[in-house]
């Protein structure tokens, strides 16, 4: 089972990844055979690191950066979750989309699964 | 499909009943066949009222109060989720356990699941 430090420690490198504009690392968190559901009930998700890196691509060049809004939470199993805002520059202004990610882990210490929480009404003027 | 506001202020009835010491109101909020998963990867599922009740009886008798640290997330689907902080007075001080609760809903918008991602390195002194 993954730790809760190593768990923290990677969902913290996430972050970071996605702020330096590194698609690369943040890929490299990822099991071969990894999902991504975001947003969650979308009804569509992701599986595996080629259809995974698209997805961080086009995210990323967006220009949208991530920032927690609380400390990031273990489980008792291998489990995670953190809630952060994703900033975003628009036409029309400044923007938040208000996110929860939880991220499962597996025993190699990678995501086996991300899902992020967000709805329409999580997309607010920032 | 629940919607995102139904969710949300499902949730927020939530927190409030806690606070309130008002377990019926939390109860309320729960379908019949509901689980409760707390903490994610303790192994130990709860299912159905009785048990459910029991869990929220107990909780509420340690004086605990529940605070959100950012607004209730929602989905695309029939999913919400909520960052907050368990804020407790034990005789060595004050502590805060942070939490990440997910929801599920059924068609009735009562929650057909909770799971609260938190870890032993989410007690804190607070």
């Amino acid at each position: 089972m993954t730790s809760e430090e190593s768990m923290k420690k990677a969902m913290q490198a996430y972050v970071d990844g996605f702020n330096r504009v590194d698609v690369e690392a943040i890929i490299a968190l990822y099991a071969d055979d990894a999902t991504v559901e975001d947003p969650v009930g979308s009804g569509k998700v992701l599986k595996g690191k080629a259809e995974i890196s698209d997805f961080y691509r086009m995210a990323i060049k967006t220009g949208a950066k991530l920032a927690l809004v609380a400390p990031i939470r273990a489980s008792h199993g291998s489990s995670a979750a953190m809630a952060f805002d994703v900033k975003l520059q628009m036409p029309q202004g400044a923007m938040l989309i208000q996110v929860i990610d939880v991220m499962t882990f597996n025993d190699a210490e990678k995501f086996s699964s991300m899902r992020a929480y967000w709805g329409k009404s999580d997309m607010v003027a920032g």
